[in-house]
């Protein structure tokens, strides 16, 4: 059955699908017709969401939801989220109404700071590369003006380029390390088409300059931007964070802020609670159409910056005060990518009042931080497992096709005995046996 | 206009969708028809998607694509990848064909075990902990047994528990650390809720055995998972890589291996490099219903094990062989959440020849090593914005609706021309006012 194919790309798209379903599926027709049950049935529109990537056969569907009631330096959101874990949404929901009426989310941009460089090796004197450097430095710059003069209009660009010695780390390797300021564009297109650029420059001037011994070995982006910083916190007295679910107020906080300390000195709980804050985060990054495997490696790799892998968020406790936060590097834009292109995403960036990328980055640190909250909150109260078992019932249930009455029979069943899948197997098998 | 609002999450979702249209869009209607041009028109097929989370309002498309010719060992693989970057699925497609002729991935699964943990406190003598969690020890595997029943039939379950002293981190810190075989599933709830009711038999033998100052801060499994990792790799002869982009093997061959070395070493390269790597295990992962927030954070954290953050491939050159490969920790399910729920990951499963979870583990390695070996192949050799800017030019061609007369006029004018979003816009200015 299976075999290789050469020129697939080039096919249409029904051609492609055609032979997936012969090459896999024994050209079985309700194969063929689960994907085309979820083209649009609009057709131009289709055309665009195919035409992202090669080879789309059809759209993957993610839940887009909503989680309102974001009280952000005193401005209210409603913010959208596309994940399909059940229980995130549902998480920040609650954390965002529970700060609601406690003055709401804080949040500020420390840096915008990106981040480019220029691999290379040099065998020759390190005197004479210096030298060389220092009298290139501002034709680098000048070769990329046609790159560069548009977002030199809009106020960014090129910061800087550092020539970096790395010899100590691996024989004969130098770096052009540059730095940027992209404003509301992430900019990884536009860093990598200066960066290769640079590279050309410092290539033809080596032999303008008779430098020998110069080898590029690539230019790129860096996605570890710890100086593309934002920064967001909650803080109240301890005695408002009385509620329902949190009758003790003192006991709560000192028992949050131990879980908080346990996940920045113990890595196999510092990597869970950062997927954590990651689930608030990165439903915000794709719902706004960006990058999110660039947003987790530059995150995670900060988490790891001392050496230990840690927690993200802190929590302190001074003179009856309670403070939760999170310092975090977000790379993100509103312009550029998929925000122009993507229905959805115009709408999601719309519903966030056309947020300026900075505006962004506080949304999204608040949403990480308001998932970790609520994360944190249920696992030192009640356990992680009542509120997610309880959204994951209704999936097993879907599993089962229940229908509306065994739904609403089995939901009140599992109110009082605790959700597991053999354990709602049994209740419907059971029901159904009635 | 944007209020707060109660009750929310009670709303139905046309209810949700008029509430936001009304506060954040000054009652558009065309903001709700965009929304509602996504909804499937299979009224019980979008009602299964509303009910995956909490608050949907539509489905948030991502591109679902497949890269096919991958061999992995010795069988053939169409890979299923649901990705919104324009250039991963072709980048992987590129890399598999390249290696179908030369011996295609090999890979194996190292180990399988996964890590879940009850964080408490105590503070009494630590030898009557020792004691009393002995005397206990058999008596917490006991009672998870309804827990752990189906697992165990299946030839899983809990493997060990260990009491760890952590006092030398933080003053009276203790965990109950547990370790788990989950077979085919990933594990989260059964691992969570093996740990809520060890927690819970803590708890109450405590009492039993007058044991005083204990107090279970948590109790959660741990996303890293150094100990369920797999490896995959690709190798032949230097001579044999040569190809139709590689002239020169040798000299590639080195400097791949320079550009993989530098990976090693420098955290801003390393950082950006794994990013590519999870660019093909994301999209695997997503199309086959796995966690992606989960794989990302024990990845990034496995890559920082040494304390230095790192490149998560490596490359050899030995006796004129190259060799190049990836070690990962990978926890992923093939049944169990979304994998019998969403019809396109059953397809996508499917696609794979319903693999079990270690198949799958190698699968999503050999796509992460596939997109690596592509993004740096085309960084050592054409640069990256060549190939990407060239996907990038349909999508800017999209956002200012040309037409196939304009776009193939201006695809064949940026075959010499750099691609830059300026460039662009000004190409398709100059060829409307023709």
């Amino acid at each position: 059955m299976q075999n290789s194919i050469s020129g697939f790309s080039k096919l249409s798209k029904t051609e492609k699908i055609d032979w997936l379903i012969q090459s896999y599926f024994y050209n079985d027709e309700c194969a063929k017709s689960i994907l085309t049950q979820y083209w649009n049935s609009d057709k131009k529109l289709q055309k665009l969401h195919d035409e992202f990537i090669e080879n789309t056969i059809t759209n993957f569907y993610l839940p887009l939801g909503v989680a309102p009631n974001f009280l952000i330096n005193d401005h209210l959101y409603t913010i959208p989220m596309a994940i399909e874990e059940s229980s995130v949404i549902a998480a920040a929901s609650k954390a965002a109404k529970f700060w609601l009426n406690r003055g709401g989310f804080k949040a500020e941009v420390i840096s915008t700071v990106k981040i480019g460089q220029v691999h290379f090796t040099y065998t020759g004197d390190k005197n004479v590369l210096h030298s060389f450097f220092n009298a290139i430095k501002s034709k680098l710059i000048a070769d990329a003006s046609d790159i560069t003069k548009n977002m030199e209009r809009r106020g960014g660009g090129i910061l800087d380029i550092e020539l970096r010695d790395k010899t100590g780390d691996l024989e004969n390797y130098y770096q052009l390390h540059a730095t940027f300021e992209t404003l509301d564009a992430m900019g990884a297109n536009f860093i990598n088409s200066c960066l290769e650029q640079f590279a050309n420059t410092f290539k033809i001037e080596a032999q303008n300059h008779d430098v020998d011994g110069i080898d590029v070995i690539m230019s790129i982006l860096s996605n570890y931007v710890p100086e593309c910083l934002v920064k967001a916190e909650v803080r109240c007295k301890i005695e408002d964070l009385k509620d329902k679910d949190i009758p003790e107020p003192y006991i709560f906080a000192k028992k949050f802020k131990q879980a908080i300390t346990i996940a920045e000195i113990e890595p196999h709980r510092a990597v869970t609670h950062n997927k954590g804050v990651m689930n608030g985060i990165d439903a915000v990054v794709l719902a706004t159409g960006n990058d999110f495997r660039a947003v987790e490696a530059g995150v995670h790799a900060y988490a790891s910056k001392e050496g230990n892998y840690s927690s993200l968020t802190h929590c302190s406790i001074d003179n009856d005060e309670f403070c939760f936060w999170i310092e975090i590097p977000l790379a993100l834009g509103t312009v550029g990518g998929l925000t122009s292109l993507h229905p959805l995403v115009k709408f999601a960036l719309q519903l966030l009042q056309n947020p300026k990328a900075r505006d962004l980055m506080k949304i999204v640190a608040v949403a990480g931080l308001a998932q970790n909250f609520a994360a944190v909150k249920s696992l030192t109260t009640t356990g992680i497992q009542q509120g997610h078992m309880k959204m994951h019932l209704m999936n097993i249930l879907n599993q089962f096709d229940a229908d509306e009455t065994e739904k609403s029979e089995l939901i009140e069943y599992f109110k009082t005995t605790t959700v597991t899948h053999s354990a709602v197997v049994e209740a419907i098998t059971k029901l159904r046996s009635k």
